[in-house]
Formats: C-alpha cells, sequence, structure tokens
C-alpha cells in the first residue's frame, strides 16, 4: 500500500511565503513523487500548491481536501475533494495521513500540527521553513510538551524519515 | 477537470448482493474509467469492491473514503483515506462527487441517497440492482418527494447519464 | 442521566405541514418535557419549532444543532448551537441522542433516520403525521429492510415509548 | 439570547494540572454561571470537569460535546453530547462557542486555540493558568503570528472581557 503524506502549511497570503520556502514546498512535493507516496494536502494555494506542483513535476498523484468548493483547487491538484467541511477539512487531511509534513503555517497549519499530535500521528517539521514549523522546532517551546514532533532541516530530511517511520497501526 | 462520480451501494453481507446485482456495480466501474472519471466511494466491500474492481480493469483512478481504518480498504482502491469519521463518511462521499449513482443498498445507502438530493447533488439510481435503489425507484414511492432521483435500468444509461448531467456550481 | 430525545422532521416549507401535523410535533415536545428529557434538534423552522414550542410550554430544556449560525435558531431553543457543519450536523443529533423520533419529513429527514438506524440508535416513526414518517410506517416498505424502525401512531405511544427503550451502551 | 462561553484545557493526566490551576478553571466556571452564560466543553475530566464543577455551584447550565460515547461526561455536565466525532469534537466545541477561554492545555487544547483563531472567533487565555496558555501569553512567541489570542491574568479578567467582546455576526 502506498504511503499517504499529508503536507500541511500557510496558503497564499501569508508573507513568510519568500522564493525560497517555495522551493523547500516543491522540492519536498518532487521527493514524495519520485519515492511514490501519495500526496495529500488542502489543496488551495501557497504551500499547498507549491508541493503539489513539485509532487506533478514527478509524475506524482496528489489529491485535493478542499473546505468547500472544489473548483477553488490548485492546477495541480489529480483528485480535489470538496468536502463542504469548511476548517473541519483539516482533520480529515490529518487522519487520512501516515505521516504530517509541516512547512511554514500560521494558525490553520498549527491546528493540523496539534491535532496530528494529539491522535499519536507522526509529525515532521521543517525548522528552515518560518512561521510554526520554525517556532515548534524551537527547544524552548517544545519543553512544555510531553509528545513532540520530528525536528529536520531539509526537504530531503523530511521526505526520507516520512517514509521510514513506520507505518502507524490505527489509520 | 475529471468528473468524480461517487458509486453507493451495499456493503459485503447485504443478502441482496448475488452475481447479477455485483455484475451491474463491476460494470459500472468499468464505464467511468472508460470515460475518464474519477470513481469515488466507501472503500468496503460488497458494491463498493465490485464498483473498483471494475474501474481497475479499465485502468481507472479509484478513492475510497473510509470509516476509520484505511487498512481496511479493498484491493482495488487506490487511494484509501482513512478518515477517523465512523458514518460521518459517508457526506464526504457526497459532498465530493459531482453525481451519485446508487446501486442496491440499504439503510447506509440511503443516508446518502437523502443527504445528496438534500443538498441538490444529482442522483441516479439503477431501478435493477434491488435494495434500495430498487424501491426508490419506484413512482408510488417518488410522489412522496419533490426532488426525485433519476431512475435508469442499466450501467450504460447510468454512466451515460452521469457525464451528461452539467456540473453543478457549488462543488 | 437525563434522556437525551432527538425529534427529526420537516423544516419550515414543507407543505406537508398542516396544523394536524405541527399540532403532533407540539404534543411531543409537551411530554418529553413533561417527563424530564432533554429535546434535541435541528434548531430551525417547522416540526423543530413546534416540538420545541412545546417543551417550552412544559418548562423541558431545548438544544438546537444548527447547521451554520446559531442565530437562525427558532426561539424556543435555550441552548443554540452554530456548529458550522452545515448538513453533517444531521449526525450530531443522530449520534448525539438516546432515540429519535421521526415526524412528518423530506429527504434531509430520511438521511437521519437513515443513519440512526444504519448506526443501531432507535428509531420511532409517528405514522400520521405524513411525509416520510408515513412512508416508512408501511408494510411494503419497510420489508425492504432487515432492521426496523418502530411504528407508533400518535405522540403519547411515541414518547412512552421513546421512554421505554433501554438506553443503547455504545452512545 | 445567552452568551456561549467555551472553556477549553487539559484532559485529567496532564501533570500541570495542580490545585493552582483547577481553581482557576473552577472559578471561570463560577463567574461564566453568575453572568447568565452557557458553559460549553469537552465533557471529559480534569479543566472541562473543574469548570463545569464551578459552573454547577453556580446554578449555571454545562454543556459537554463529547468524543463518542456520553456515559464518559463529567458528573457536572447537564447535557451530554455523545458526537462520535471523535477529535473532530474539538472543532464543534470552538464553532458553537461565541468566545473561547483556554486554561493550561496541551496538543488537543492548542488545537481548539488555533482553528479558533484561524475562524476568527475570540480567543482569550489565562496567562497564569500553565501548559499552551502560558505558551501563548509570551509577546517572542504571539510576534510569529498576525492574529492573537486576548492574554489575561485572572478568572476574573477573562470572563468579564468574554462578556465584553461583541458577539460575532457569522456564527
Amino acid at each position: 500500500m502506498k504511503k499517504i503524506i499529508a503536507v500541511c502549511g500557510s496558503n497564499a497570503g501569508d508573507k513568510n511565503l519568500n522564493k525560497e520556502v517555495l522551493e523547500i514546498a516543491e522540492r519536498v512535493g518532487e521527493l514524495i513523487a519520485e519515492k511514490g507516496g501519495i500526496l495529500i494536502c488542502g489543496g488551495l494555494g501557497g504551500i499547498m500548491e507549491a508541493v503539489a506542483k513539485g509532487a506533478k513535476k514527478k509524475g506524482g498523484i496528489t489529491v485535493g481536501i478542499l473546505p468547500y468548493d472544489k473548483s477553488k483547487a490548485n492546477k495541480y491538484i489529480d483528485i480535489p475533494l470538496g468536502t463542504n467541511l469548511g476548517f473541519y477539512r483539516n482533520y480529515v487531511i490529518v487522519n487520512s495521513a501516515d505521516v504530517i509534513i509541516g512547512i511554514c503555517g500560521r494558525w490553520g497549519t498549527l491546528s493540523e500540527i496539534s491535532i496530528a499530535i494529539a491522535v499519536a500521528k507522526p509529525v515532521i517539521l521543517i525548522s528552515t521553513s518560518k512561521g510554526i514549523s520554525e517556532l515548534f522546532s524551537k527547544e524552548e517551546i517544545l519543553e512544555y510538551f510531553e509528545e513532540k514532533p520530528y525536528i529536520v532541516n531539509s526537504p530531503e530530511e523530511a521526505v526520507e524519515l516520512a517514509f521510514k517511520i513506520k507505518e502507524i497501526n490505527q489509520n
């Protein structure tokens, strides 16, 4: 069974989304596709578009779990699911994934990372991607929590780790 | 954008699932794939397995929206999403589809058909497939309702109609 | 622990909602309150308003599970919960109740009745209240299904039965 | 219409839940009840139990939105709703509230705070209550975000502010 990897991160409009951060996302998408994983994401802009673009460059499969209307999906999404769940769709993304990679991100991404750790899904944050992924890579933050995300420093490390983490049983 | 077609019907265990009914489902899957549609279903057994089997025979893409654990997906599902939503996942299937085809079915299928019509998604029932799809093809039942499903008598009619119905706007 | 009873039925606009049918709903609300139950419903108009009105007449507690905005709640709802779940909120109503009473109803109500029976919640239909509650009281319909709703002919029978059905374990 | 105030915080088992933190929660519950608000929470132990206990001391109304089985509700919950939504129920709590007060908390609470801010619900954190409510009161954390929670230092400030914030329109 193919690995399903969710990538969570900022929608378009986040001022942290500079060229460097978007390239991290695109590279993550490429690597997921090269290793034969299925990419799942929120289907909109920003990180979601960059990661899907990367995956399609390498012939991967991209699934977008949209809040409402599937016509809002970015053009790199193969399978746009218009759930009509609004922000509740964040949980569908998290629950449907074997592992979650966080890139940049604001409050919406933080809700995904948080619920993922709360339900014991492995979470990998790329510390160099700004936003909450940078914030939650800091030791002084993580000491507030018993369960912690994995912290990596590059797309390569992130995807390699994602494929190494043993698939969790319950999902 | 590819048409997303949900097929809803009985899980394994329904005594109506004879060879003839399962062949209807398999044929629907074949036709969806041949016409380039994406099949979405509940990912389990019975009708869900037969329709996915048909779609894979013809090289189609199959998405399974599972109630809990994706390991329960039948072997013809390309993209198994383990939503952890339980029966709420029925609504995700309905909302994510452009059109819903009903084959056979019991209470669970009826919940999908009902909510689909309530939210103005087009529903097509194959009257020859037993269960609630047969029941809700009867004139004396349909007169109880203002909005009605489309009634067809074969897989060919069902899939042809599914691709002809104009994509609805809101999803 | 107080019994939580969901009443599901047509929203305002259903032409079946004549004086007689609304009186059935109002009477059901009165009886639930008199017996100390908590009424849960969809919080909008029609049957939902009539049943809540009845419950408040007798000093009961009324909970409305609204699709979006709680400001849409009818004036007899004590606790309006604006879930932002849209029609998915139908499932929250069903899952949160010990027992479901159906009065009149169209496709939306049928989705609630169907999913309730699918998840093994007891369902009681008042056969004299028109709509799908009348339809699904017919023997020739029920023979299509293995699991069946309870059929009663009056508000008194409905509420008496609702309080007699042993609370189910899983919820 | 009565104000609906959600209190989100750690379940039993969090080692931060000392006597002082639980007293903050209980005091918040008392104050919500005294001012005529309806308390909504996750219905389980820890902060959820302490805040409901406080509310009942002062004759308030308490609603518990449970993940699965309503029999798991703490004894101070008047209206236990067993949603069968699992952790998705966190979003129902957030969406159904006019305002959210955070007390202590771990990843689960952080998911609630995050989604609340993402959907523009006002969030008030009590900085003296440890856990993520303390963490997200820090200036060096908040500078990572454009939208910010309100930070207060006592139950009295929290509840006063909760009743002063103008009810938001969309819910």
